[in-house]
């Protein structure tokens, strides 16, 4: 095996060796010069330590069997884990939660008209995969949290089934009433399209994997290549997680044995019709049964048949019932004591639960996680003592709906809330660029990460080649100069889909999310073919992206917990909030320029004289041009956490220079409390209008995106949705929440300040 | 049947009646106000005239069966269209030329690795479809002027075969050398994909249907639906037209009997290589067979296949050889003498024969002309008499490569150049918007006239439909402000693919193309399916198109015909130079920003920072930053054409004002003289570079293109092709051609100026 020699670049300096290797006396942000040194030594130990062999192992035992929510083999994999921790030395232990769990009792699709035929909803053996065949295991092919339901209706083709496909609908004279759907999986996270065509009227909903989205389109299909085969099914829960994640039964509390749990019938995050997911081998004769108009041109997968959008002739039956019973999950916990400041906590998670054999989702970063655990109790014995505490976290049960990590940062949310410096969450990863997401408040520090870490394929710190591929993806020269030019990479704001959303976004715990990814593409998603032979075929097949992930957020990990100073920083996340209250103007801007211009062409006759007398094409409604809405308020607070960020990172410069050793420690302290603190500060109580258990007031996953963001998402949807006094309204709020926030950052550079004295 | 009432507006004056109703006293371009009135009276008349019931019965009669030239039914058809200009009391005749036309003897695609495969090559019967059965008399799917050629080789699928395409292929590290390349049909004019694909080394070259091109993608194929089915071929012609188009033996010449004829081996306009078209179902197994890399995203077409590059294993065995013949074409010419100016003629044309049947291509339209021929003659009788001669033509041998119009304008050249006016064509007709190309000086009087044709689906002008179309299609707020305030809606500049390319680009005769399309699509196009059955069941089958265009057609005819001055006008044409020298300022600043930022990403190592290392992706070579070159001769001579233009707008507004018919015939001819010359100006003798046949300095197909117009083609072509000097040079020799015009507009204003005194 290559030797692994970390690049030690100055933090934020952009000063990067096109070939690794160790620099000399480097700065590191909330480190001292002399505490730099040790920590590069310490560092330098760790990154040497994870071994590819290694992730490979880990993999092979835990893909090995079906292991999903409530299965034996889940337990056995929780267990294993729990004794690998103790084995590196962690004090370990197994915290286990009951939650509402729906599994298949029936489940039916049949075309009752014009044709019979009835979908296999199954996913066959491959010979040459040694794990496609533990159908005793594997829990069939369902979207978890459907309501159970009998319809029989005829169907609509709904292209990706969120709003504006209803919107080019209805222009098309289709209508869902009373019809039963089919939509393509894409576009929004799945668990929309039964919300948006409920909302619409109709009865049931079916979710196919089109060749298109993941199939033979994009490359040969499993096992001769890495795509969806014909009778390949993406499982996936479809509970509403827009509203809350976690056990439907106990929201807001962790589901411990004895929480007062709601009824069935009062859980609101259930679908509101049945849904099941199809292979497009199942969807094919559904689709290709459609009459009526020909679907738009971007709505067309690549099936062999000319698109149409019903209703009907094709006539579907569609039945789903679940066990609707309660399981119990269990998460791995792990501890290693903060030498200097036990109650401050760096926590680290990934789940170990899957939908099936799950290699590549989420065992492929579960691995890793594994692989820092085992190096960091390496460390250990070596005498490294972090300042810190620090957490590591096997989920379980994120597939349904994040509810290990959910019930346990809602069991521990006022612990959490005093304690959490930080959280670090990973969820599969795979070959090419450092997936960069996260609290901007960590962006400074996570791109000072990113420069020391060496991508395996091309010997150049994956800063590096994430800023090159950002240069070859711009598609505006001002973009590329951006990239250029900014000392950081931007972070991507988090929305939801994994395992971070409780602590960022209920608990305003500053969060990342790390992985590798964009080389690998695939089709076994959530399928029983996403497993150890997939993965060792056509992924990270020499698991180096997999220690390079163990490096990344070891390093994180491990530089956070034994900074003196914690490495947040403000500017960044200063400009990066003033990128996104120009975002909100422009959105305005937009929506009023749109509405006049399409009111407009109403007056001239537009819509009516280019539509096509024989089809159907129905001119868009009239709408009111929206009115202007203050947005003062926000400027002004994004004005100053500017000035106020400046004025900490000025103080901190000053630090740098002075060397933060020469501070007094309990100064420190106080200054560390404060920063702790930054990302609390961004959430209120009562939470996001019409969704108090989302909090934080800067990210959210969008209503109508699911896992996509929304930034500032309290003002962004009231103006999407086109509430404008609840705009206002929350101009006001989230320019309250700025303003502690500046008060908060004003404070630690005055103690910041003080400390130096 | 409903009466047709014709809207008379004011040219260029925007004043729109939304219903059409007859106007008060409206003034005509290039007309008194007395003359005006009776102009519009005999165009009331004329318009009133055309039937759709004739232009079906003529449909049926034409496209009865295959036609195309050589064969018994387009004699037939040629001595059937004589008949009715005859009896509609045209001066008619047939007029014959020999012409090189290969048709095939053999044809074979064989797959003879890994697997054999050996494909059809023939369309088969449709049982609803009465001509598709008329195997005898069809000619077989080729593509007409492919050398013979007996080849066995590695299949490599190169996209649409455009330069592009290599550039793409060469990064992904594949060569076509000795390969067979299959290209799909659209983006270039077919016979670009064999010329390019032999100058990158190619030894053969398939040109098939991708069903996403004009298959089912698009909608149910036929005879459900309009698009092409299976089995369904594009046949048509690969000769280099973007050399010279007509008869390959007799370039610049009339092919009469006695003409001087070029050996088979020195003629220029053959295919290096052999080529055959194929139909998707032929296509599919030799694609499928291919391995190798995955082709590009916009590479994939709608087969349910993975779409890989090759080359090979597919191994293809492709073998073509042509009987060589000359045979006779048939073009027919008929004329009504000019009463005042018979030495003025408005030509007007499209073609009779087709692929097969051929009821869209070219039936549908020039049973518009054969309407218009018939309204013409109609008011003959009623005592109409124009002042100018009209010249109606029906081409025989169009789709060979423009054979009856080129031979017919090189055989009576210095005629036309004398006398032409300006030429009109059609070929082939739908139901939508009026396709408005054509010369610039005349985009003012098309205007004018697209305004007082009254569309049949909406019972507005069709100019002002095509307006709202442009509106709802812009992709800029910019756009749509130019749509909604500019006087004329531009016209589009004319490449090639039709019959008006030997009037306005070899002799410099002003011309338009008109047609209605936009609403009907369809993938019949040059299969034996494009018959009559299909233009009744998915087309313009009430005909009320074909009528239209016979009433724009002929209201264009009509009106050049009687204007006591010729209604050319320059503003419009030195605006529409003005953006064209924009634009190659536009495409060489484009080019010097995009090479230099990509040495820039080179020296970064953005392309080996972002290759994935188990797929070839070379980086793009390096490339010489273009120079800066001198655009101000061109950019001084445009300004000279504006003024000019100025002026001629000027006295013209004042002719207007005082009444034409205030001045002196003679004097007015004296304008006309001029006003004739105006696009002959735009030519040179010695034409393009490496192309003298193409003389217009202004408008030509592009080498590489085909169909699609390059304008200002000796600079533009030379910037594109990196040959600066070139490019120089050119810019002169256009400056000189627009200094000419400049000359010549004066004059005019000069002469116009003293006809008013």
């Amino acid at each position: 095996m290559r030797r692994f020699v970390v690049a030690l670049l100055l933090a934020g300096a952009g000063n990067l060796l096109a070939s690794p290797q160790a620099g000399p006396s480097p700065a590191l942000l909330g480190f001292s010069e002399d505490a730099a040194r040790i920590e590069h030594q310490w560092e330098n130990k760790f990154t040497a330590i994870p071994q590819p062999e290694n992730l490979r192992e880990y993999m092979r035992r835990l893909s090995a069997r079906p292991h999903h929510l409530g299965s034996p083999y889940n337990k056995e994999s929780a267990e294993w884990i729990l004794a690998r921790f103790r084995e590196w030395g962690w004090d370990a232990h197994i915290e286990s939660f009951d939650v509402l769990f729906p599994t298949p009792k029936e489940r039916l699709v049949e075309m009752v008209e014009p044709t019979q035929f009835v979908a296999k909803l199954e996913e066959p053996t491959v010979p040459v995969d040694p794990t496609s065949d533990q159908h005793d295991e594997q829990l069939p092919t369902y979207n978890a949290y459907s309501v159970d339901g009998d319809v029989t209706a005829p169907l609509v083709y709904v292209n990706y089934g969120v709003p504006q496909d209803y919107e080019q609908l209805e222009r098309l004279g289709v209508s869902v009433k009373g019809a039963i759907v089919i939509a393509r999986y894409g576009a929004s996270w799945r668990g929309i399209k039964p919300k948006v065509a409920a909302e619409h009227g109709a009865v049931g909903c079916l979710i196919y994997s089109d060749p298109r989205g993941d199939g033979y389109f994009d490359g040969d299909v499993f096992p001769e290549g890495a795509w969806r085969p014909r009778e390949g099914v993406q499982r996936g829960s479809v509970m509403d997680m827009t509203i809350h994640p976690g056990d439907p039964l106990t929201p807001g509390a962790g589901a411990t044995q004895d929480a007062k749990r709601l009824e069935l019938k009062d859980v609101t995050t259930l679908t509101k019709i049945p849904v099941l997911p199809l292979a497009y081998g199942d969807a094919q004769p559904l689709l290709a049964a459609l009459k009526g108009p020909v679907a738009p041109d971007s709505w067309r997968g690549a099936l062999p048949i000319t698109y149409h959008l019903g209703p009907g002739p094709a006539k579907v039956h569609l039945r789903v019932k679940a066990n609707w019973d309660i399981k119990p999950l269990h998460d791995v916990v792990a501890r290693i004591p903060g030498a200097a400041y036990p109650d401050e906590w760096i926590v680290r998670g990934n789940h170990h639960d899957a939908w099936v054999n799950g290699a590549e989702d989420p065992v492929s970063a579960m691995v890793a996680e594994l692989e820092e655990a085992r190096a960091l109790g390496e460390l250990i014995k070596q005498g490294w003592r972090p300042r810190r505490a620090i957490i590591y976290c096997a989920w379980d049960g994120e597939e349904e709906g994040l509810l290990g990590s959910t019930e346990w940062a809602e069991a521990h949310a006022e612990e959490l809330r005093r304690k959490a410096v930080a959280y670090i969450n990973s969820d599969g990863n795979g070959r090419g660029y450092l997936e960069l997401g996260g609290s901007h408040t960590l962006e400074r520090f996570m791109n000072g990460v990113a420069k020391d870490i060496v991508d395996p394929e091309k010997n150049i710190a994956v800063w590096r080649r994430l800023q090159l591929k950002r240069i070859a993806d711009a598609d505006s020269a001002e973009k590329r100069e951006e990239v250029r030019t900014r000392a950081d990479l931007r972070l991507a704001a988090l929305g939801s889909g994994s395992d971070f959303t409780p602590f960022l976004q209920h608990l305003g715990i500053a969060s990342l999310n790390l992985g590798y990814d964009g080389e690998d593409g695939g089709g076994i998603y959530h399928s029983i073919y996403d497993d150890f032979y997939w993965y060792t075929h056509f992924s990270d097949t020499t698991f180096v992206y997999g220690r390079a992930l163990a490096q990344t957020a070891g390093l994180a990990v491990l530089r956070l917990a034994d900074a003196e100073l914690l490495p947040f920083e403000f500017s960044d996340f200063a400009e990066t909030l003033q990128t996104y209250s120009d975002d909100l103007k422009k959105l305005l801007k937009t929506k009023q320029d749109e509405i006049r211009e399409r009111n407009r062409e109403l007056d001239e006759g537009v819509f009516t004289a280019t539509a096509d007398p024989k089809r159907t094409l129905l001119p868009p409604p009239r709408e009111d041009v929206p009115p202007f809405i203050n947005l003062a308020p926000l400027e002004n607070a994004v004005e100053n956490v500017t000035r106020a960020a400046k004025k900490y990172s000025a103080t901190l410069e000053k630090a740098r220079q002075g060397g933060t050793s020469a501070a007094d420690p309990a100064a420190i302290q106080r200054v560390n409390a404060l920063l702790m603190e930054s990302e609390r500060k961004l959430t209120l109580p009562d939470g996001l209008p019409a969704r108090p258990w989302y909090k934080h007031q800067i990210y959210a996953p969008g209503l109508y995106t699911g896992y996509g963001v929304k930034t500032l998402p309290g003002v962004r949807e009231a103006i999407e949705q086109k509430k404008w006094p609840e705009a206002e309204r929350e101009i006001l709020r989230v320019a309250g929440v700025l303003d502690a926030e500046t008060q908060l950052i004003n404070s630690a550079a005055v103690e910041l300040e003080k400390a130096l004295r």
